[in-house]
């Protein structure tokens, strides 16, 4: 039997897929396992698999089978014609920018990345910055073909890689209200909080020990670990993929929380991807539908769900076996205290959940007058600390601790970080919706049954895979459009509690 | 500056070695760290890797560009003019076989393990028959399609895909100087240990420590750590490849030899790999010379060289200083007599090196009848239990402990089985011109210096890559023709002193 245009990019994909797979546990080896002097073996590896990935992507044969397969989609059930439209998607993205263009950009950010490591260890952007404007160069030359061929600004064209779906233009409506609120949130929190400072935690916890505790949270809340794995890596990340995921996290031996929490973190992204419809593996409607509805998830779990009173009435006996310990410092409402701390921070991957949003649209608007030329690469460390100390009242005494701290630009991921705050205010939607719809969440946390956290995702989130763009899925998810309200209602209901 | 022919080829088997590279990793990972549940998707991953390779090896661009390149030979140094001549036979290899013949291969051997596994379990060679059927069905098509290509016997041309230019002639002049003389030499080394049987180990020994000694062993012989690793897995095995090497063992509590000689065993492989040319990776001519040679490697270390007295002087401090054991049985002359012991057994992979070869001629035998279609496969458990008994003196009580012990048939390696045998006599003739050349190797070796063994490996084997056939290689080394008489002094010498 012959097989139709749209069964043979089926086909395709799934290649396409397997190579994915197959990089994504090659990325999880460099992080976990790989001896240090096999990097640049490695990369050789990792580009082979690129390329292929995109001479698959870019291939005459897939745009012909595309144009094909469009011409007749009367026999299409729903979710293929939204496969199909996710393959033009990714195809589109592909082919507008020249192979010339991808090959000297990944040149010029494997050369940035170097420069990027050498200068925050010496806190020297000067180092780092020829390398960034020839980075923001090729990436400019990028967002406008992308833009031109996609018909988007050029902002919108390298944010939808990240977030299809998400515009300037909601990204902005957003941020705008946050930065109304949160500087006189922010304040409050910090003055209710100081009245009552947590006991903080002290002492040895056996990393062996944290590790089981991880592995029996995990287990209670469905990670499949007959098809996962957790391991331990400088950096906590989410690799591999359905079928074969696998998370880490950094265990400390004088603080047990925060191993844990970068687990808990982990496990969120882990359950959307295994709780992707499995009847599409290996199409491109099977996928997540990219780092805004994944950052909603694990920031969910972690920030939502984990750093709040239910849940750690569920953890105490648990930390209390685990480690042997008790006492005032253990109990519910400090732990709480501990975990849900407000602090005027400098560094974005240790902020707190109503700091960290300022983070993020700083670099947000940095990175948009940089593109736009409206800043010039040698002012970027002042303009960064001088907004810092402006939003957040800290500045930072140096650039390792300023502009130098994230990889994200010298990689020339532009357009990435709003997809973190709009993450968070993803979750806070969707945590309203389902606290609504299912009233006896917070009973089930505090007893260890996350079966209808996890249930509700499924059926709202996780289960439309790529079906729909990011604001539509949202919009599907809790019947309304994308916001900041719910974000902030849950923040002050939280932050602002006598 | 456009790049010649020859440069273009070079830059396609770069592909190759990083797609092959990256399913090396992919297949470490599957025995050391997947999780179980994962192995379709795992298996997706690989088919994909090697399609693609399959697929640029037969393409029309190389076939071209070998034909352009071999027309115009002048410019290469000999290296490449090498390099050119592996290319050549990759592909001619590569191409012989029908794409659809692949693919039926791939399935049946998919099959015909899975069924395999179970028949052994259950020790019932009927379950596996008709799988086995079906497999040599065929790969007799693909020996006589590839004989005719490579103008070879089919069996020779199955075995050279294994140990490129080891010849059915050669093999046969070998096995009959071991089949005249090993039947004898065996009775006579079985009746002189009696007269001195060893003493057992017993107790109980930490893996931590056995893994810690391992690692100083591997390190003392120069293995490159910071390019490395050693993990641990159901079947030792190398894995990875030069620039990032894996070896495994099995370290069992109460049995701290076996793990070791493992170590060694796979470290013999390792230091092959690493001392491969560096300057010709990633090309074929770069690359070890096949099974034979491996094999040759990592049995002079295990065998000859750690097997030995010498090595046991080095070793028996650090094992008293390990495990903090001492007494008669951990005796230097002891240790030799547990490791050096001969015994009529079963299963080839727990076989003695004098024993072993016998283990592999009888599958030669077989196999050969087999694809010949002399003997059928509802014979095969009854004239492979004649045989044992015939020839080594023991008849397996069922299939199991006999004709299903061994994976290679079900998984369609027909040809590699004497590359093992062939390995040891390869190691038996390395070791005498060695030990001529070099008067101070025991000495060496009994002070833990292991310079002086793996430089002259890597003068004379290694650094070689695969630029000779393996008779060549060998006669080049030794300034001998392959033949088993140095390994036959060497075993005489060994098993049947006073």
């Amino acid at each position: 039997m012959r097989l139709s245009p749209y069964q043979q990019l089926e086909q395709e994909f799934r290649r396409l897929h397997a190579f994915r797979g197959a990089a994504s546990i090659l990325r999880w080896d460099s992080a976990v396992m790989m001896p240090r002097g096999s990097s640049d073996l490695r990369g050789e590896q990792l580009a082979a698999l690129e390329t292929e990935s995109h001479a698959l992507l870019i291939s005459p044969r897939v745009s012909r089978l595309l144009e094909r397969a469009e011409a007749n989609t009367q026999a299409l059930e729903d979710w293929q014609a939204a496969n199909l439209r996710e393959m033009r998607r990714e195809r589109d993205h592909a082919i507008a920018t020249p192979e010339s263009l991808v090959s000297r950009l990944a040149k010029a950010t494997s050369r940035a990345e170097m420069k990027w490591i050498e200068a925050r260890q010496k806190s020297d952007f000067a180092l780092f910055a020829p390398h960034l404007e020839e980075v923001i160069n090729l990436m400019r030359d990028k967002a406008g073909l992308l833009g031109k061929a996609l018909n988007l600004d050029p902002y919108d064209a390298l944010a939808d890689e990240f977030s299809p779906g998400l515009r300037s233009a909601e990204i902005d409506s957003i941020f705008t209200a946050l930065g109304r609120r949160l500087p006189g949130l922010i304040h409050e929190a910090i003055e209710l909080q100081a009245k009552q400072p947590p006991l903080e935690i002290t002492g040895k916890f056996s990393t062996a020990k944290q590790r089981q505790l991880a592995h029996e949270l995990m287990k209670a809340m469905g990670f499949p670990f007959d098809r996962g794995r957790l391991d331990e890596s400088e950096h906590p990340f989410t690799g591999g993929g359905p079928g074969d995921i696998r998370i880490t996290t950094r265990f400390s031996p004088t603080d047990p929380l925060t191993g844990l929490m970068g687990v808990l973190h982990e496990t969120g992204h882990a359950m959307y991807d295994v709780g992707l419809p499995e009847a599409w593996r290996g199409q491109p409607v099977g996928r997540d539908r990219g780092m805004a509805m994944q950052e909603s998830q694990s920031l969910l779990l972690e920030m939502v769900i984990c750093r709040n009173r239910p849940f750690l009435k569920y953890l105490k006996p648990l930390l209390e076996k685990s480690f042997g310990v008790s006492g005032p410092e253990w109990e519910v409402e400090n732990l709480y205290r501990l975990l849900a701390r407000v602090r005027r921070s400098l560094i974005r991957v240790d902020a707190d959940e109503v700091t960290y949003p300022v983070h993020i649209v700083l670099r947000y608007d940095l990175e948009n007058e940089i593109l736009k030329g409206e800043l010039k690469i040698k002012d970027l460390p002042e303009a960064w600390n001088a907004r810092m100390e402006d939003r957040l009242g800290v500045r930072p005494a140096n650039d390792a601790e300023g502009c130098l701290q994230d990889v994200h630009w010298a990689v020339g991921s532009f357009g990435y970080f709003p997809s973190y705050a709009i993450g968070a205010v993803i979750a806070g939607q969707l945590y309203e919706s389902l606290r609504s719809e299912r009233p006896e969440l917070d009973d089930e946390i505090a007893a260890g049954q996350f079966g209808g956290l996890f249930g509700w995702l499924r059926e709202n989130v996780h289960s439309l895979g790529a079906t729909l763009s990011t604001p539509e899925l949202i919009k599907k998810a809790t019947d309304k459009p994308l916001s900041a309200a719910a974000w902030l209602r849950y923040i002050e209901g939280k932050y602002l509690e006598e």
